[in-house]
């Protein structure tokens, strides 16, 4: 039966975190700054009807993520009565949390995800980034992900290219056959 | 090996069918039209790094699709080199076409989507939408599913709700636990 | 002094109609309707900061407009504290609606606009008309007058070409120099 | 006769300065910076049919803006064949600009505008703003003025309120009548 195949449709939960995903433009001081997370406005327009908790950790350029802000992520994490996770997270240390997360090799799946361009700026990334990455939390396996236009890598083998402003994988053919029907 | 796990990324592929999704404001009749496909836009939004091939079959209401179209459909994703196919679909009848994909039972994973609203229209779930159902392409199993606003359904149990603008499920408590680790 | 000749800015009204300015999408219904006017929602992006009454007399269709109804549009006008009235009116039958006013001689400027696009498709026009009209009925002399899309037309001398979608004058030759400085 | 008494509509120019109004934001270095004017869209947008001629002369933040820059934009004034001109200029020196090109009594109307939020930006009071200092530019008497959200003000008494990220009279009870019919 093939309705037996698809993957629990219980819920899952996103942990915001900040980074550009959430950035707005500050029209007195004239630049981008954090105020409150985007993510009500593009659950809303996802016309989203899977049940979906949200916790706001932070709301930090990525930059500034110390340790211990890593290590509350973590926490937020391994935590949550879902089995299924989003952080939205900055993209440049983003790699980072993600291994602090698939370190500790919790029985969650939990996808890393953020955007290029705030969702306050148009023709933002974040809602294709945040449909995508929530799949991925419903769809793959337990382990810890990073999930970025269009492309899904594992902790272990990702980093963010600067100049090109894109996700790679970090070593070279470690990509595998997909798992059979 | 955690790595080992991710499912391939060679590529996937888009088949434009049309539906709401693709509508655009005509300003001279002062309706909502077809025109063109917005998808490269959504894409170039979506700062795609994955491979992706586009197939433009058709660009009409999705009422109007007759058994000859939704053949075409079908033989659409058969033809595909690609294994993870997303068609495009006016929401009325996306039901009835994933059924004649299913039941071709082909060796890809086919996932249906569109939109409540028009990419054109503020407030979009298009790009939300496109997001979700190309990583359930990448991650699900073949078969043929329905993936809108958040969730994901087996073709052989899926219904729109046209009262609440929603997908659900046809019969109750199909549905499974989700495969482990 | 130069100072001394610009108008007054006591502030002005707009008075709402309808049109294709004020049309949503429906998402159950899948088509454009009206449900509530955007016009406080174009007045905060705009960062007004000139005192505006709001006066929301209908939501309709301009091709559903009765005698009746130009007429309530016209009381609304002379009923009016403010001199400088914008109404913002669909594009169908604008025209007939501006003639009413224009014939009543009011001791007030007012200028009716619209949209092509409604304000929630991306790239209204719906923004700039507002912007250009509103300014218009404080800088012209009293008088009705058809603000639309970079142009500004008397009431008696205009009409629109519905194979382009843009308003004209109706006379040849009848447009006159710019009063001096 | 009233159709005599509106503004001759032979044509306007837009003299592109930079400012907020054109920053866009730039994923790979992830701040808002100038790549190229906006103005073309934004024109497209108002589905313009009034013919206009730009001249885009910088592409600067206007905290950057030089006595040569400002004598620049004084000479594309002065050459401007066009007798209404807006100058798209950043709003935190708009006022000294302005006041250069008021200083020189040109025979031509010359409105200064921008926006407090870039027009790439969701929300941006960019395409309102244009179209209200455009109207200004056809219909006031010759000087140069400040035209922003919604108000317009002569060169020689206007400010910015940084605080509040508003134009304000710079002197009190300085406003007048308006020009009677």
């Amino acid at each position: 039966m093939r309705a037996m195949e698809i993957p629990i449709q219980h819920g899952a939960r996103v942990i915001v975190t900040g980074g550009t995903f959430d950035k707005r433009y500050d029209a007195i001081k004239g630049e981008l700054t954090f105020k409150e997370t985007h993510l009500p406005a593009i659950l809303e327009q996802a016309r989203l009807t899977l049940p979906l908790s949200i916790d706001i950790r932070l709301l930090i350029d990525s930059l500034h993520m110390t340790d211990a802000h890593r290590q509350g992520v973590l926490d937020a994490c391994r935590g949550s009565p879902e089995g299924a996770i989003v952080v939205i997270h900055g993209t440049d240390t983003m790699v980072q949390t993600a291994e602090v997360v698939g370190r500790a090799r919790l029985e969650k799946t939990v996808v890393f995800t953020g955007a290029m361009v705030p969702y306050s700026v148009q023709g933002s990334d974040a809602p294709f980034n945040l449909g995508f990455a929530l799949a991925m939390s419903l769809a793959l396996p337990v382990g810890a992900y990073v999930a970025m236009n269009g492309r899904v890598f594992s902790w272990d083998n990702v980093m963010k290219d600067r100049q090109e402003g894109q996700f790679k994988e970090r070593l070279q053919g470690s990509v595998t056959p997909r798992r059979g029907p």
